[in-house]
């Protein structure tokens, strides 16, 4: 047989040499031996470089020693791409210098593992909302409504239509089409022109956002342990070579079914409090008061019920305390902080009229939103799940810049 | 049993009375007879107005006349949500006034049909790659290396880092991709600033672009059929009723199976030549050379083998002639014209950067994609299949602006 890949390590000996293959799917280790092949092919494979494309023919045999079990006694080689002092070495390389060779970078053992755990997260997100009757409406990223927060935006010019802005959300979107085919999810990039260098933070992320008409608060955090257990389990086990690559403990892991922890804000404060954390209420938790609440549940955890003003206008507020809305995060364990933001979004009419006004946001943006609520009101809620914040936390890794091919960060938008 | 929907239609006589309930998921005739319920009831469902949200409570039982062979006793009605005057009535409205309302022209049946169809078509295309171990590779927006036409780009500030541009394609990040993972996909938004309003334009659209390590252009067809083959059978197989909702005749849908047909370039021009078309040798196929030519076939049709300075300039030159290079089109029939776009890609590092300099692309831009041919540089192959158009085409709609839930258009940004 023949194989086409590209030549991750080379050893040799002055009698037998060793040559492991990679061709995306996999790692091939490939034996010559110099005494049964011709002095050219010897030199040849021994001439091989990091990265260089090649062509290798030989016999496959079984081999215990050798990773996947088989190795390739080889009989010739032909090289198809050269390769030059490779710029991505088994040595240590510093962070910048990785990013800026993120298009080389890729190739390693450790980010082909997370790129096809990626993978699998994003088939599983669809699977799951395929096989749940969810219909897929793609809401567009050129808008005049915006969703979250004003001062972080990013412009583009909109032919004779002034301005418009990348999407943060494809929620307000996703309520329209709820109305029309009841539950409803979008999937795409999302942007936050936000100048936070955090490990949590980027320019431009996936996110998955379901949306389903007569779910009130607790209908929607019953769909989110569901729907975080189901990709959980779905990586544990169909991608359990990838994990075991990234070194990651499943224990954590296998412990994430339902149902999640509960925990109000109110309660979530005083036990923050008694932590040692100072928080106050009425604040959003920040990423510390996260790591700290969540690492004292075994599993993920929901926080529900924040005080209106450290939320979207959208939420809806609470039937018995109006200083509160009907709304969730879900807080995923080992320190990695919150995968999830949800809520019941608010359906009156007059009421939502009055936080568009208190926001100052565009009232004209907003009139076919608005059309929601005049026209067969009707109580539903929906969440967003941050993708690389996911892929992040079920491979282990610090930092979600690793879980995106192509990061966008503050001072990153090369390669 | 209660059901909570919107109101479709209403109709009654003095004694007997219908509603049309719709929930998302389908339809429901609802009736109710004035003997057998209270007067408060009789009331309360005659005065329903189209889109009122209620919650409808009776007894179903089967009744052929009624669509979907069911129909609902009703006992109860509580109308949950008011409609007044809803704007996109049965009644014929101008295209200009639809789009002004499409978060509500969104609930009407023939659009609820084409996002149901929509959102098969993208559920087959990711089960299609992940059936055959592609890797799904999410390459960014924000992008300072375009890949199509430097005309039509949108812009955003990008903090300190200067412009960055909306991406057009995906395509230069799956071919590093590629060599990282073998077959890959990426699959997103992509935008065109193009100031043109045909029918076949968005200036907003999806796009899937598969690409294949060590595929040549043959390989890459074989693959185009084998997909678009499948797309259209799996919405045959499960799409069947929302096909029948939109009135398509599915015969010619019937006959989109392996091999399509394949015309050269060469042979493609002398042949509309032949039909009328003023097409020159030279020129890229008009809108209408390709309805012209797509007609006299019964299927879909590749032409390949385009002149080199029609095409862009990452397509690998035809090895024995340098005025072609290695692309093919595919055309769908029925006049919906082109689908896909695919090529072999230039693997050769110095031809591929006088390509870079003819075009007057900016070289700093275009140094990762450079080294991908200078660290084992490998045959590949790739396509880019607009899903508009696909969807346009299989629910057999003229115009591409409905198969998308809000579409952006020179003159759209709302809502």
């Amino acid at each position: 047989m023949t194989v086409r890949g590209w030549v991750q390590t080379t050893r040799s000996s002055g009698k037998i040499a060793f040559v492991v293959l990679r061709d995306g799917t996999g790692y091939l280790q490939c034996v010559l031996s110099k005494a049964e092949v011709d002095e050219a092919v010897w030199e040849a494979l021994r001439q091989l470089t990091q990265e260089a494309s090649v062509a290798v023919t030989g016999t496959v045999r079984a081999d215990e020693r050798s990773p996947g079990g088989v190795e390739l006694g080889v009989t010739g080689v032909t090289l198809l791409g050269a390769s030059v002092d490779f710029p991505v070495t088994p040595k240590e390389h510093g962070t910048a210098y990785l990013l800026e060779h993120r298009h080389l970078w890729l190739r390693s053992r450790r980010q082909v593992a997370i790129m096809r755990v990626r993978h699998e997260v994003v088939q599983a997100i669809r699977d799951f909302f395929y096989e749940r009757d969810f219909i897929l409406v793609d809401t567009p990223i050129l808008t005049g409504s915006i969703g979250e927060t004003a001062g972080t935006l990013f412009e583009t010019e909109y032919f004779d239509l002034g301005t418009a802005y990348l999407a943060q959300t494809g929620q307000l979107y996703n309520e329209a089409a709820a109305a029309a085919l009841g539950k409803v999810y979008c999937f795409g990039p999302t942007f936050r022109a936000e100048k936070s260098k955090t490990r949590r933070h980027l320019t431009e992320f996936w996110m998955v956002e379901p949306e389903m008409a007569w779910y009130d608060s607790d209908d929607n955090m019953r769909l989110q342990e569901d729907f975080v257990s189901y990709i959980v389990a779905r990586c544990l086990d169909r991608r359990a070579a990838e994990l075991r690559e990234l070194e990651r403990d499943i224990t954590p892991l296998e412990r994430v079914t339902p149902p999640f922890h509960r925990i109000s804000y109110d309660d979530a404060v005083a036990k923050l409090q008694t932590l040692g954390s100072d928080l106050r209420w009425g604040k959003d938790l920040g990423a510390d008061d996260e790591t700290l609440l969540a690492n004292t549940f075994d599993r993920p955890v929901f926080v529900y019920n924040y005080p209106k003003a450290a939320k979207a206008f959208y939420m809806k507020e609470h039937p018995d305390d109006p200083r509160l809305v009907l709304a969730n995060d879900c807080l995923a364990p080992e320190g990695f902080g919150e995968i999830i933001g949800g809520s019941q979004r608010e359906d009156d009419h007059d009421r939502l009229l009055a936080r568009i006004k208190q926001e100052n946001l565009p009232l004209e943006a907003y009139g076919w939103y608005l059309d929601l609520r005049k026209y067969g009101s009707f109580v539903h809620s929906g969440f967003g799940l941050g993708v690389e914040r996911t892929v992040a936390w079920i491979c282990g890794i610090p930092h979600i810049r690793e879980a995106i091919a192509f990061p966008r960060m503050l001072t990153r938008l090369y390669p």
